[in-house]
């Protein structure tokens, strides 16, 4: 493999050592660019995007060539695992994903397949593995997966939910098959991120959308442990170095003590939690990434350089901190203030990195 | 005015000694009941149920009929406010309210007109009046408004909101704007929850339902600083007794230090924060109010029972908890379920209480 350029990121988050806070947005290669909706219009839809390596990869690079990004984000969907283990994903314009089946009993768990990662979901490493060639060594790629819990939602509701009534009912009054649903989830995303490693990538986010909605003790039975088994369970080298594990509980700001105890490297925060607190509270253990509001992105530039220099500062001085969005960037950002936001942080984030 | 019978939600706010954890819902009188569907279908649409005083009286005994709770909560809306300023409130059928007029501009903030309790929202307290004759004395009337900024939002998207696009781009890109918005809102609110005490509410809620949504910086200048000046603004005596206030920030579970130097008396939680630690940071200041998911009750009656069970032994023994769900209970709800919880409250929190 080539020689890896800047590998700024990947120093972060195992609190090396860097000249500057490395920078990438959660959904950085999205609807907000220009050039996305063109490539997506080609491939036809969203799943058709997903499942084609070059147009993947294509859209993977495009906000690397506008912007100076420390890390590229494989282009995907949590919702591959589910599709791939037999629940028939598809998307209705206008609305969020849907599944053909959907998992409320026992005989429904049973008839979920078991994904091979060469086979299912080969296309997900197909277009790794594309992109890792295409990167060329310029920055990291990340590869990603949801969290059991947040596609188990999926799964049981058919879709996306807003009071998630029956998973919450599945988890309250038959908790034996919300637990045998989640250890098979965790079971397969552990293959599905070694895969991804194997493919190449760099490190992995694991993305736990929806643990915020649980009950503080719900959320340690029923998702914090299933992410702490996968974390056990990833390949934590490749290429000779160690491949960081992200762990990001949108929501999660009160729980922070008990994610940084999952094995994770590193933290994603969403913009409700103080990052002076949260390095206070976790940063002897884990790294921090985050936490910009994203709505931030539509202020004028002035305003989003002094929201990064907010953001700065309350970290401080010193490793440790991946800067990011506390969440995806939203679809109507004008691609020139995502730009303000990416410039700024590299202007001014040496400072808060002396020798 | 008659005596009450029922006192112990109000002695539980100032964290006096009960017999057992009082208990009610938010959203009790709503969709969920059979009987509310039926008076709703009456009035014709959830505006005239709320402006007709006789009908909103109806509906918000009609909980109290079925279970044992401890408090009326007003029925009514949180937008009146921006409705009686001139925005124009209307339902569409299967989507959220809906404002004819947005705020966007020191001239639209201009427009706005400056609501008299006696005239545009005589209404609400007439209905203020005519329940608390109704209840006669069997448990105490809440008043409620909404919080500066969540009210704010509405006036300012135009509507509900998944990203507050607009109101974000106005808080960081025209903070002085935003700034004058707020405060107007908390000069009216403060003149509205004083009308709603003087018509014979008994303790006030105030539902800051999108504070969550704003990084921990912007809470405290653009939501807590509005909230703390309400309070101030209130008065706090009617009939002889102590009107205890209730600030309620949904997902603010990191916040509450801060919160609790409002002056309010009690704090709302969702079920994302731990009673127990919650009680620790803030307990000796104010009462807690909540936080089981409303979620619970989908699950079977002794699912739900074995959750009340846990949150009281989380608050532990002692006054200063009102039992609560996290948020409104859901319209998909049982009524059986309902009763299942409150039973189990009823029940099982005396142990609570010893002498």
């Amino acid at each position: 493999m080539t020689e890896l350029e800047n590998d700024r990121f990947l120093r972060a988050l195992l609190r090396q050592p860097v000249d500057r806070t490395p920078v990438w947005m959660m959904r950085q290669a999205g609807r907000y660019l220009p050039e996305y909706r063109e490539t997506r219009a080609k491939a036809g839809d969203f799943l058709s995007l997903c499942k084609n390596a070059d147009l993947a990869c294509e859209v993977t690079l495009q906000p690397l060539e506008r912007y100076p990004l420390d890390a590229a984000i494989l282009f995907s969907d949590i919702l591959t695992i589910p599709d791939a283990m037999g629940l028939g994903l598809y998307f209705e314009t206008g609305e969020g994903p849907k599944f053909r089946k959907t998992i409320r009993t026992e005989q429904d768990l049973n008839s979920l397949i078991r994904p091979r990662m060469a086979d299912e979901l080969g296309y997900v490493m197909n277009a790794v593995s594309t992109i890792r060639r295409e990167l060329n060594g310029r920055v990291p790629l990340i590869g990603f997966t949801g969290s059991p819990w947040t596609l188990a939602t999926y799964m049981i509701e058919g879709g996306s939910s807003r009071d998630f009534r029956h998973s919450k009912a599945m988890l309250y009054s038959n908790p034996e098959l919300m637990h045998a649903l989640l250890d098979q989830l965790a079971e397969v995303i552990i293959d599905y991120l070694n895969a991804q490693i194997d493919a190449g990538a760099q490190a992995v986010q694991i993305f736990d959308s929806w643990g915020g909605a649980l009950s503080y003790r719900a959320y340690e039975e029923f998702s914090l442990r299933y992410m702490t088994k996968i974390v056990a369970g990833l390949q934590r080298e490749s290429e000779g170095r160690r491949v960081p594990v992200i762990l990001f509980t949108k929501g999660g700001g009160q729980w922070l003590e008990k994610m940084a105890d999952s094995g994770a490297d590193a933290l994603g925060l969403d913009w409700t939690t103080s990052l002076a607190e949260a390095r206070s509270r976790v940063g002897h253990k884990v790294a921090l990434q985050g936490n910009m509001d994203p709505s931030v992105l539509y202020a004028k530039p002035e305003y989003i350089r002094r929201e990064v220099e907010q953001v700065l500062q309350e970290y401080g001085t010193g490793t440790g901190h991946v800067f990011n969005l506390g969440h995806g960037i939203h679809q109507f950002v004008d691609p020139d203030r995502a730009k303000a936001f990416i410039d700024a942080v590299v202007e001014l984030s040496p400072a808060y990195h002396p020798e």
